[in-house]
């Protein structure tokens, strides 16, 4: 495990570490009502699919707890809750796992209606544990399984952070990772800084730095370069939203990559949870994809990088088609093509919620 | 011609525009010698190959001008001179055009060296003074050439600046916009920002906001997925030193930008004037890259943007294979695959110095 908590669950209040402040300063957001906890989504204090997913859920307990106090009858307070849900469900549009962990709570809530306040409180507070311990448990699994495809002395490059920082803990593509360098692979991992918002910069280089993994930052140019000279092995990245056809949403420079790898001959895998992946799309195309704020392109901690009047197009993410990836590494083990059978399988064999 | 200046002659002093001050401010370097030119092309003030060949034709000048001033005779002077020459030749290694200036001014001096100091002066001021002209010259036929691959209403993407900024005016990849622009065209220009030192959203942004020219500026991780949008018709850039075989040596990025074009199907030229190739070397494999301060990647105007002690790669250019380029604009036409033979023809029907 981390030697951080990304999400924590303390004193009825939800502790985020502040992704934003990275790496020049651990401070922490303390979220005492799901309002505080969507606007940190929004800021992007946490960040990460499943880190998304995960605090929503936590958010739904801050709601059932402020509700309380408020509600004048029981209808009136699931009212309430749901208001909560269809706020936090605004918060960012692409990363799947919001919307799944807050369908998750939300049917929790409804089958517990009838209960009393303090059963209904404790009982979507387990649920949200439960979310918590089976992400964790998940990432483990996912590296245990995504390891296995890692070649002792590889270099594997990484794009914006799917790590411990993006998950309840441990990571996704870095899960992977950290399971590699534990067995002793004698990986070195390069990473992207991924522009605007330099995750790969911030978020990644300090979890390696924090685990002692061999690591060399790059810029998001360099990659194509990195790929003729022969450092790359391996390209591995996390997820927002898997379609059914394994089509992945992924951060903004995951499809170049993708590309770039191709011509290569170097191997793309993906590491998400099965919660990333959205049946109910069938292809990348009808991903929505968030479009941010102009001025994370032109401007970069307050400092002017750009003519204040330039027009900007930001784009949060990008879908890469199904055909450029080699293989989805998931906690029930690793999807290969073609994506709408294995992905179909995988969710039938263990996805019962 | 812009409405700025980016290297001008000025009472017997170099001045230069800042370029790593803009875009938010419009200032100037002044060399009274040499060596403040040369730190000044160490450290970006001036920057783009033509535009360092160019300086460091008038750094000879100086160079000469404070050698008249020491020198206990001519050969001495001579001795001042072309240490002054290498000097200004270890500045940066991978712009061929540095080494072709130098060279043509040295040759000057050889061949002047039995006149009177005055003289001599004289002479190798208007030498660099006519290759400031040749290249204004010759970008605006770069321009001329270039425009005709234009098609109305499309989109070019540029990385990095190939613009009055990197040239002695008028630029080569955005000359070539500039003549597009001006024939009514309605092109729309997409601007990589080009990480580390963001040359694309201070520098070209600039230029293009100065113009007019409708712009967009993009961080470099979106090349690819604007492509997959459709969003761009054709890739347009610089060259810094152009092997015998067409390998085109350019800003970190460049390469990335032509794989994925040729992925989607999108032509990619290089615009350069013929000194920026270089008949000594056979393939893009024998051009040097500068590798550039780690703290450039780690830093950005100061602010620390990832740890401190993580390791970095910072190579400050790359080599496209000939086999990526769809043409390349000279100032004699555009030059086409096989690019040794239409290099060779070139080279030989004009290149007589």
């Amino acid at each position: 495990m981390s030697a951080f908590k990304t999400i924590e669950w303390k004193d009825d209040q939800l502790v985020l570490l502040d992704c934003t402040k990275l790496p020049v300063e651990e401070s922490y957001v303390v979220c005492k009502d799901y309002r505080t906890l969507a606007d940190a989504i929004r800021r992007l204090v946490v960040r990460g699919a499943p880190a998304i997913g995960l605090s929503a859920a936590y958010g739904v307990v801050l709601a059932a707890m402020e509700a309380r106090g408020k509600a004048k009858d029981k209808e009136d307070f699931a009212r309430l809750v749901r208001k909560a849900i269809e706020d936090l469900s605004q918060t960012r549009p692409t990363a799947v796992n919001l919307f799944w962990a807050l369908s998750r709570m939300n049917k929790k809530l409804e089958d517990l209606l009838f209960l009393d306040y303090g059963t209904i409180i404790k009982s979507l507070l387990e649920e949200a544990h439960r979310i918590y311990e089976e992400d964790v448990k998940a990432n483990i699994q996912m590296g245990k399984y995504g390891s296995e495809l890692v070649l002792p002395n590889s270099s594997i490059l990484t794009h914006c952070n799917a790590g411990a920082l993006a998950t309840a803990d441990y990571g996704t593509a870095l899960g992977v990772i950290r399971y590699a360098h534990k067995q002793g692979k004698n990986i070195h991992v390069y990473i992207d800084e991924t522009r605007p918002l330099l995750q790969g910069a911030r978020l990644t280089a300090w979890e390696m730095v924090k685990e002692g993994i061999p690591a060399t930052l790059i810029t998001d140019n360099m990659a194509g370069y990195c790929m003729k000279l022969g450092k790359i092995d391996m390209v591995l990245f996390g997820a927002d939203r898997i379609a059914a056809n394994g089509d992945v949403a992924n951060k903004i420079g995951s499809y170049s990559i993708s590309v770039l790898a191709k011509e290569h001959g170097i191997p793309v895998y993906v590491a998400a949870p099965l919660s990333t992946i959205d049946i109910n799309i069938e292809s990348g195309d009808d991903i929505p994809i968030e479009e941010r704020d102009k001025d994370e392109v032109r401007h970069l901690y307050g400092v002017q990088t750009a003519p204040a009047d330039v027009d900007v197009f930001n784009p949060a993410f990008d879908v890469t088609p199904n055909q450029y990836i080699t293989g989805i590494i998931t906690e029930v083990g690793i999807l290969r093509p073609p994506y709408k059978l294995s992905i179909e399988k995988a969710i039938n064999g263990l996805r019962t919620f």
